[in-house]
Parts: C-alpha cells; structure tokens; sequence
C-alpha cells in the first residue's frame, strides 16, 4: 500500500535500518549513556550550535508536553495557533500532564503573528488569570506552511520582550529547513528559537524525535522531568543510531527535499484539475486541496487520504520520504478522472 | 563490552531485528491500525486467553503508569512492595502523572503477601484517607525472586475479595515463566490477575511493552489514556514487529531460559568463593550477592555491575539473553580472584 | 466605603451572623457530620429535590473544580462560553488540578446555545482528540444576562442526547431565580441539569458555596473529591449555619431580590445618560455600560467600580444585597455630572 | 455537647466572633486588598519578623499543599514522618495535587530526626529517583509532642546543607509554642525554619489557616499558587478579622495554655488509674493513653473520644480552649470507674 494519507504512514529509511543493526554489538550502558548517543548530541550541536543540549525522547507529544513542563510554572500558559498539534491531536496530554492552560488563537494558516501573541497579555500580574509564558509554533504548520526566518525572529523578540519563552514543534522542521534552503539552527537558534521538539519519525525514522534546548535554563533538572515524563528509553543506542544517520550526514534534508518535491509535483499536477481548489500555499510537503465529496471518496478506496475539514470537503495530501513521482502521477490522474 | 549490569545493556536478538526489516514495506496505516499489530495482539491473545485486550507502549515506566491511571480514581492509591520499581525508579511518575499515592511495605524479598495487603485496609470508606484500589506485583521481583503462581492466585484473592485489583508489573515475566516452567497465562491469567505490565525490551526487544489487560472494565476509554500518557506510537507497526518476533514463537522462552540459566551458573559459581556471600534465592536472571567492597571495585573495572545496597556491599549481578557461559565463567573467576 | 465593583466586596448580611452566633454552643462533630450540615442538607434537598445531594465548600473555584473531576474522566473535556469565570478567572486551576481541557466557544451575551455544544462533537471516540464530557454555563452568565429555563432544558436535553452533563456555575443563582421569578429547582433540577454550584458568598454570606449533584452517578466517593480537593472544612457547622440562614426560609430571594432591583435602578438612571451605552440586557445585579473613560476614572475615585473591556470602555457595574437606592441614584448622578 | 475528640469538635472563641463583627462595615476589597489583611500579616510579622510574608487561606491541608507546591519542582520530594498529616489524613492531596512524593519514615514518636534525613539522601542527582527538597514536620506532632527549638534548628541546618527546605505543618504551632514558653517566631524564624502552616481554626477560630513565608524565594508567584489551589477567599476580610483578633494581642497564647493545662490535668488524674498507660508524654493538648476496651466504649457514650491505634487500644484525648477543669475531671473520673 501506498498512500497520502500521512508521512507517518511510510516506513523506515534505509540507512536507518543500517544504522540500527551497526550499533547491535555487544552491550552498551543504558538510560543515553552510551557513545551513539554522544554521536547524536554532537550531531545536533552541529547543526543547532555549541551550546544545545539534545535529550531524545520517544515521540512529538513527549517533547512537546516536556518542553511545556521545562517552560511553566504552575500558573503559566502556553499561547499557540487554534490548528495546533498541541491543541487539538494530543488528548489533553497538555492540560493533563504538564498541567498548562493553552491559549488558542484562530490564524487562516496556521501561522500565530506577533501581534496575536502581544494581544493575550492583557492580564500580566493578575493572579486569577493565568500568565502566558510559552509561545508555540509549529514549523512547518499543521496546514503545510512555515514560517519564516525573519518571521520567527519577530515572534521570538516579541517573546522575549515580555518576559515569554519560544518553542518550536519541529515535527517537520527538516521540511521547513529543506523548503527555505537553510540549515536547522538558521530557523531556530539564530532566530532567538528557545527549544525545539525535532523531528525524526516522519521524515524517514522508525521512532524517535528529540527536544533541543536553547536557553540553558531550561536544561536544568530536565533529565528528571524525561524520566518522569515516561520519556527516557532503556536501551538508548537505538534512539541515538537513528539520529545518527539522519543528522550527521544529509540524509534528513535527502529525505525532505523529496518529500517537498513530491508535494511540489502534486499540486502541480492538481492545478489542472478544475474541479479542484488548492487553499493553502504549498510549501513543504503537504498539499490542501478542497475536492468534490464524490470524487475524493472513489479516489480513496486505492489511495488513502484524509479530509481535513468535512464541511468544505478540504482534504490534506501529504508526501513522504519514500513517495514515488509515479505514484504521484498516478494519484494526481485518479483525482483528475473522478472529478471528470 | 559484556557486562552483568543490567539486561537492558544487552542489544536487541537478530530475529528482532528481522522482524523490523520485514515490516518495513510500503505503507501501513499508523497508530496501531496495521496488520502485525492485529497480528501482535493475536499472539498475545494465545499467551494470555481469548479476552485479552492488548496495548502496545513504549516502555515500562509507560505501561505501570497506565495499568495505576485505568485501576484508580483520584483519590484510590496502590499498595507495592517498598523495593518496587514503580515506588523508586520511576521518578515519582505514578505520583506526578497517575495521581496516587503509593502504600509501601517493606520485605525482605520484594514480595507481597495477602496478610500485607489486609493490613493496609483499615480506613476503607474514610474520607481523610486514601482508599486502596490495586495491588502491584513486581514478576520476577527487584530482587530475582518470583512468585509461584498459587502465591499470586492468593494475592488476586485477597484483593477481588476486597473490591480490589492485581496489576503484575512484568517487565521481566517471561524469566519467571520460564524459570517456573509454566506459560504466561499460567501466572497471569489463570490465576486472578486484572492487568499486566509485559515487558520485551529486557528480554531482547529493541523497545516496546505491553499493557495487557484482563479484567474487561479496565480496558474502556484505555485508548485514549495511552494516547494522552503519551505512550502511543505512529509506526506502530516497528513495536508490533518486535511482539510478534517475540510471543508468536519461543523466542520469549528461549530468551528467558538462557538467561536464567547463566544466573544459576554465576551463583553456581559464586557459591564456591568464600568471600562472597549470596542473599537472594536465585529464581530468575539476577544473582544479589554481598562481594568485599575492594574485589567488587576491582572487578568492575572489567565487568560492569551494580552496587544495589551500599551499606552491605550487596551486588546485584544480571544475566541477559546474550550472556555466554564463558563470559559468566570468566566474571565469576575474576571475582574469585579479586577476593583471593 | 460602598461600590459598584463587585458584590463580593459587601458584607454579611446580619441574619447570617446571627446564625453563626447561634451554632456556636459547645462541641460539635467535625467534617459536616454535624446537626446544622444536615439541616442544610435538608433546606436544600427542598429546593432542588429529595434526590439532591449536597455538599458544602469553602467557594466557587473550588465547587466548579469538583463538579469538573467528578464528570469527567482524564481523557474527557469540558465545553464552555470564552468568557466564563473557569476560563478566564480560576487561575487555571481547571486544567491544572482537575486536568480537563476547556472547549471555549465565543458569545456575544456570555450564553450557550445547543447548536454550539453540538458543534464540537465532531470527533467522538478519536483517541487524538479530548473527549466532551461535561458542558458547564453560568447563571446568571458573567455578563449579566441569564438562561431562561427553557433554554438550559434544551441544552440539558443535547448534552443527555450525545452522552453529555450539563453542570451550572450558580454564584448568582438566586439572582437569576429572583430575576425570572422561579424557585431554585424551576432552573436547574426541573430542567435536566446534573450538577450546580450553589452560591452564597455574593448573595450575602461570609464565605461558602456548596455543590449540588442532582444526577446521583456524580456523587460516587464525591466525599473523598472533595476532602482531596482541599474543599472540606473541619468546624462544618460554620458553613452550615449561612446556609440554613440563606436558604431555610427566603433570605436567598430577599437579598437577590434586592440587588436586581438597584441594577435596574441603575440601568434606568443611565439611560438617561446620552453619553453611556448600556451594552448587555439587565437581567439580575449587573448593569454593563459603555462609559467615557475621563468621566469613568473621575467617578471611580468616589465609587469603585471595575472596566470589563479596556478596549471599548465597557464597565460593570455591580449591585449587592447591601447597595441603597439612595446610592444608586447618587452614582448615576456622579456618572451624568462627569460625563457633561 | 462537650467531648475530648478533636480540638475541631470546639466552637468559637467570643473574641473571633466580636471581629468578625466588628468587620462587618460597607464594602471592602475583595480577594485580600483590604486594610484587615494588612493588619493581620502586620500582626504576624510581629511574631516571624519583619521579612516574613503571610498569605491566608481556606485550610491547614490547603496550606500544606502550597507549601509543598511553592516548593517542590515536580521531579522533587517531600521527607515526612510517617504519623504526618500529610501522609495519613489528607486524601492523597500531597500527590495528586501537588504531585510529589512523600518519603514516610516511621518514628515512635511523630518526630523526624536529622539522622533520618539524612537517610533518604542516597540517589541525588539520579534521575529515577525522586530528589528530596522538603523536610515537613508537625510542631506539636499528631502524637501530641513537641520539638525543642535546638531540635528544629538541627533539622534545619541539616536540611539546608543539603539543600533542602523545612517545612513546620504548624496546625498547633501555638500549643507548642505555649508549652515551651517562647514565642512563634522562636520555633520557626529563629531556627532556620523556611516556611509555616500557621494554624487558627483548632486553637478557637470559626475557620482559616496562614501561609507564613520566611524564605523569600518561596514566595515567588504564591498569590497564583493560592489562587489556582482554590485557596483565595473572595471576602477576605472575614479571614484576616480572625487572625488579627487571634494574634494581635495573646488570644493564641491564652487558648493554648489553656488547653495544654487541661491536658496536663488530664494526664494527672490518668496516672492514678492503674488500668490506664499513658504512652506519650504530655507536652501540649493531647493524652495518648491506652484503656482497656470496653471502660474506652462506656465512657465514649458520654464523652467522645477517638480511638487511634486499634490493636492496642490507644486512644488520643484532645483539650481544647473551652475544655473546662470540671469536664476533666468528670471524664477522668468516668474513666476511673469504667476500669473498677
């Protein structure tokens, strides 16, 4: 099976694999301390500066609930987009788990603005109201756009300006790098980015994502709040080969330049199609597209997709690693009969 | 490096690694909605008896603290061995993310009895007091010691007999089924147990745990607690994979037995050296024996091991699915050395 | 001093000091297992139903929050209008302590329809998404404006249709009653609801609010809930005795009465004012209008009072049990001579 | 009724009621902006120095959870004795709410040792481990006795060598500052201790309990700790009239003296009955006393008392400040002639 259902439906790079048998020999001490995982938090450092501190954890919700729990305070609160992972795919793990309120701005593109940020802190100092002190972005966004140098960089000085922090779910931040044709650390560390959940999974990895800490203030007592958070694998070479092969070398922006180019080639392919409307610009690699209810339907049973929003019909295509320019191809042609 | 430090220093079984290579073909829809994990659960469903229900996690911390939040309301507690895992090694995620309070009682061997159990029920109903809901077992214990299987049908007893529920935490159960010479379901299923921690990872998994659970009641709304434990893998298929390798066949067994088997011979071995003193009842894999501070230190320069008492000096030395016997012999000849 | 600020900034009425005078007789059991806590119980169960079960505690965070745990399981989530006193004034003690997430809907008057409710049903038993569990409005709403019985019928009859319970937070529930000129029970048990927040504080007592569960499921171990929720007082009889002074006979109503009363007092005198805007429909003890900012500042030095929208000026203005005709009309009069 | 159950059992003192009244006067600022507020924590600096910052809330569990939630990061814990409130009588509110781990070690007579912490400090710094940051002890314990100054300056300097904080849980503070002679400030400030759960509600107030502060840090954000705990009295002035009536003169002294001597004339008249074995000694308003079964259940008839250890018959006999000679020494002799 194939599909454009979702980039967490491929499997595991190649290389990966490779990596993962490589590192199978012998014992290792457990819990990260061991020397794949040093490779990786060299690795990162390379891309995110000297001065980052990588602790790889299982999944995007783990490093996104533990950058919140590295961030807040009891009373504090975390400002993102209403379209955000956070918000609305990981079940309350926020609220519940690390405790925060979410402060949940409606945007057209999934892209929160500086000024939305200013207008929720109107209650600073105010005890029944809760204190926002988190910023969070996702790059590229839920709705397959992204951000910015400059425009992370305007977040960040707003941010900062007041007092507040900002993170970045990188998900797909390999495919905002790729898309922009910059390096990681252009759209995190030299833009003022205080931590990132970085993704591996979706961009060809078997599991595993990693949360990069900036501001070395939050580096403090986080080991512990891993643990705690059910985030720290026993086996941690594993996790680390993964890295490894994806950030040493090139393989991450290998991977994402396909993935965007295969998403570049879709809507190319569906801007032909009239009965089609693409609704978002198409900058990584996913395309939104509103098709007809009928068509989208008859095109799934081969090809699995999702719908987006079942009221417009908008449906959300994505391309992975391993897409192939034929599939493709051929998808973009089912759409095309069905909608004749 | 060869070390009796931990299993989980161990690497991951060939046949593991297979698995992962096999799955990985095409697409597969994520969360857990792919074949092998429909295949994973099958497998455990022969373990464990037709109604059990299945799900799979990241690791063992993961799957306790969601067996204690599925068992508990907000104000039930749960009553464990003091030596528990769950009581000091997990970083107080039972209190900080399951909500309850631990009951511990101290025992010499890390197991629980029913009397222990009875003792602590002596404010049932009092509203200033928390009320016991589950009683979790460690199989094999902290300390390499089991629980025959009518010890644990006297546990589930006592506890179905006072409204309350029987969780085995059983990171290493297969060592004790093999060293018992039963199945899984033997001393679980058959004998009153409400939920199980299954582990994989120390027994030669790359990573991944199991909650499986028995008592039907648990299992509602399980899905989404995972999700927001954030314990609920995308590719779900590369933790399937590793069950299905695993419990389809023997290779739980296989595993279980050998590593067993290499205890019995390094405390076959250790009995013969008249400094050393032995202090557990070897069941399982481990091997807890007092060493002269002086040798230990001497020895793990070579041999990796853990100090677990450090007022006694009481060693804790762990057996893996890959220890060889030439390696156990050479440890234990170099202990013997050291205490010359 | 007297103001317009808040009903919480008046006192006690003398019959409810009265009555804490008159309980306070020698020894008296302690956590609410005392004559008066039952005498309470029972002027209560008058007004709400045999059936209704009642809980005293310290205030209203604290009876929102419990009504919260007590309907909703982890994974579950509570809808709610944005402007409601648990969304934007509780500190996010909804999130943190009873870990729920809010689902806050925009209104123009502070009230729920059932169409919004059911508008954010759209991913049930999706294990990404919260799960709604409990739908929660205010009466009368924090704005001022009140529910009509047959409007929380309907949205009791959606939330019951699709699995839902319908909590209301009644701080001024007497006003709302007095308003519409019904008893207590005509608005909340004669009309679906499962669970209330009984006020006191506002309406004239010192300090105590109670929880009323009308749908008996919600009242399993509420005892421990609340005692856990830091919500149960030990000399119980203290908070009882407000309550049998409140609501034995018809202090609640006297009281609510009155204050409705100044506020359409007040409502009345402005309307005279070309230069105030009366923004929402006077329908309790709340009067809000749009002010001119100079000749707001220079009235408030005399008379406190609070803006509710530093944007547009929008000020409310609250009467209490307490405020006199005479200064009512002085402050309108204050506010006419200001805005000249 | 009149009863030596609990301390609770008691009313109100006149002088407490006379305040309440005495505040009772137009409007006041809510939430604790009133000028009674500022007399009280003026009143309590009196007593705990210049620096010390007091904030009242609703209850000695609510106080106690602040304590422990100003103090502790979440991956921290909290070292009790076993007896301790906190860990017997509080729901799990500790863990649930503040989330940490408490670390109970038994004692024989409800007090922690220096020795005893010191105990617990082995795995800092290891990530599974919880790590130890609060010292809670009871002053005077739940079993009636009471720390020297010297032994509380040991804790302290014990603690705060290692980093730790101490917490006084001081729920009786004033009996044991009676007994010794000294003032509050001498068993808290003056010893090094960081921060106090002052009591109010069992030495003769309606209800109300302080939050003293003496380690500035811990202050940091409490108001939003004390709002979001559900701990902020809207009316607060009803709070501070209690307290200013309590300590601003020497009420907290009178009633604690005099309840100390009732117990003392108690424990007296005890001693001269031979069935009777008083196992504590007596060094505030509680007698442990163990009397034989069935004289205990024909006195209780009369004279309520609690029985606190089952299986050896231990029952505690609580004074209060309106405990009267002639009531001593009426249960006393009821005791008397239901051993004959």
């Amino acid at each position: 099976m194939k599909s454009f259902a979702s980039d967490n439906y491929a499997g595991v790079h190649p290389e990966i694999l490779d990596s993962l048998a490589a590192v199978n020999e012998g014992h290792a001490v457990a819990y990260g301390a061991d020397p794949w995982t040093a490779r990786a938090q060299e690795a990162l450092r390379e891309h995110f500066g000297a001065h980052a501190q990588t602790f790889l954890v299982f999944n995007g919700s783990g490093a996104n609930v533990l950058a919140m729990r590295a961030a807040c305070r009891p009373w504090e609160a975390v400002i993102c987009a209403q379209s955000a992972h956070v918000n609305v795919d990981e079940a309350g793990a926020p609220e519940r788990l690390a405790g925060v309120k979410l402060l949940a701005v409606p945007t057209p593109d999934g892209k929160l603005s500086p000024e939305q940020v200013v207008a929720l802190l109107t209650r600073v100092g105010d005890e029944h109201a809760v204190q926002p002190r988190l910023v969070t972005i996702t790059q590229t966004t839920e709705l397959g756009t992204r951000y910015r140098p400059q425009e992370i960089a305007a977040l960040a000085d707003t941010a900062h300006r007041h007092g507040l922090l900002l993170h970045v779910d990188g998900a797909r931040l390999a495919n905002a790098a790729a898309g922009l044709g910059t390096g990681l650390g252009a759209i995190t560390t030299d833009v003022g980015v205080d931590i990132v959940s970085l993704g591996g999974t979706k961009n060809g990895m078997m599991l595993g994502e990693a949360v990069v800490i900036l501001e070395p203030a939050l580096a403090e007592g986080f080991r512990h709040l891993r643990k705690q958070t059910l985030q720290l694998a026993s086996k941690g070479r594993f996790l680390a080969a993964q890295f490894v092969a994806m950030y040493e070398g090139d393989l991450w922006r290998r991977n994402a330049d396909h993935a965007n180019a295969m998403a570049s080639r879709l809507a190319a392919a569906l801007t032909g199609v009239s009965a089609v409307r693409i609704t978002q610009e198409v900058q990584a690699n996913a395309v939104f597209a509103v098709i007809p209810a009928a068509a989208a339907d008859r095109v799934r049973e081969t090809w699995p997709f999702y719908t987006w929003d079942p009221q417009s019909g908008e449906a959300r295509l994505m391309c992975a690693w391993d897409t192939m320019p034929e599939e493709v191809d051929a998808f973009a042609g089912a759409i095309a009969i069905a909608c004749d």
